[in-house]
């Protein structure tokens, strides 16, 4: 590589990096357990990823535990131009997903082709949840949100309609899939909490 | 392991990761690049492990970039006891490290034995800053934050007293001893802004 072809890719680096910072301002539905504020899609993406490292021996014998943080890490990313969207609300799956693509397009652009490239089938491969390492990331992604607002007295799930059956629907099917210890541990919690025979 | 067993690793776990939320209220001195608000460590451990993944090619042969994700993943937990301190403001270091190791043996006390010891383990190799992986997971801690105040217009430099001699010593030392290229790149940029020959 010659000084300027370094120079050049250093450059797209950084702007892929610094364009990143706008994700801690992507506001999700969950607060942070104190109540004071809700959590952005960074902070998220941290704490999933800690999440990830401490289950791990949740996972099954095949998943790569450090691909799973790299899925978790580069997850949300999409969402400085999509927008994050609540599980618990009413979304238009098909153009959130075109919104997303285009999103994984314009961000993703901004790296090196080879980066771009590797990138986006990492991105890919978490949204099609078929693989062992995609399907334990998105249990992940799921189990976080649930625990935060069982610490935080349901705060995070006012405004929604959140029932165990949808809970079971949209949590409860995710989780099993991938981590079906943390689904056992975690829908006793939601039913007491809900007061919904479980 | 017994079925009571199982839980009562889990229910540790999950006391971690819950106590681990306080973090996102942990600010820094550093301000977004849109100036909006400072900066959580939270959403500091994200961003810098996407650093980390992004300028994997500045590292030697040597560095296992997925052990140093995984130590910028866990670097800034012990904040939530003994706080984030501005690498220009004037610290009490002996004092400050004494309450960091305090820190790490209440958190990552909280977590079964095995992954107390493993965790630990790993902050204490960071924060030694000995091995080719800590050397780069510590130039890239570094990078991160003069980026954002150019990228910034400098704004998280405002009351403190920054000279490009200060920047040499507190943040070109650890980046050009990890990363020297990342190094090479940013202190023209440096010296340009602040108005001093370089």
């Amino acid at each position: 590589m010659t000084a300027s072809e370094f120079t050049s890719r250093l450059d797209a680096q950084v702007a892929f990096l610094k364009e990143a910072d706008r994700l801690k301002s992507i506001l999700r539905a969950t607060p942070l357990i104190d109540g004071s504020r809700k959590e952005n899609s960074a902070e998220h993406s941290w704490h999933v990823m800690l999440y990830a490292l401490v289950l791990a021996d949740q996972a099954g014998p095949e998943v790569r535990i450090d691909r799973v943080i790299r899925m978790l890490l580069l997850h949300d990313i999409v969402e400085i131009d999509a927008g994050d969207h609540p599980i618990h609300g009413n979304v238009d799956h098909a153009a959130q997903e075109a919104a997303e693509a285009a999103a994984a397009d314009r961000l993703f652009g901004l790296l090196p082709d080879d980066q771009r490239d590797g990138f986006r089938a990492l991105w890919d491969e978490f949204e099609a949840a078929e693989t062992p390492d995609a399907v334990f990331a998105k249990a992940i992604d799921r189990f976080q949100s649930p625990v935060t607002n069982l610490a935080g007295n349901g705060l995070g799930w006012r405004g929604y309609d959140v029932t165990l059956e949808k809970l079971d629907a949209r949590v409860g099917r995710p989780i099993s899939r991938g981590a079906p210890g943390l689904w056992a541990w975690l829908r006793p919690k939601l039913a007491a909490f809900l007061g919904q025979p479980g």
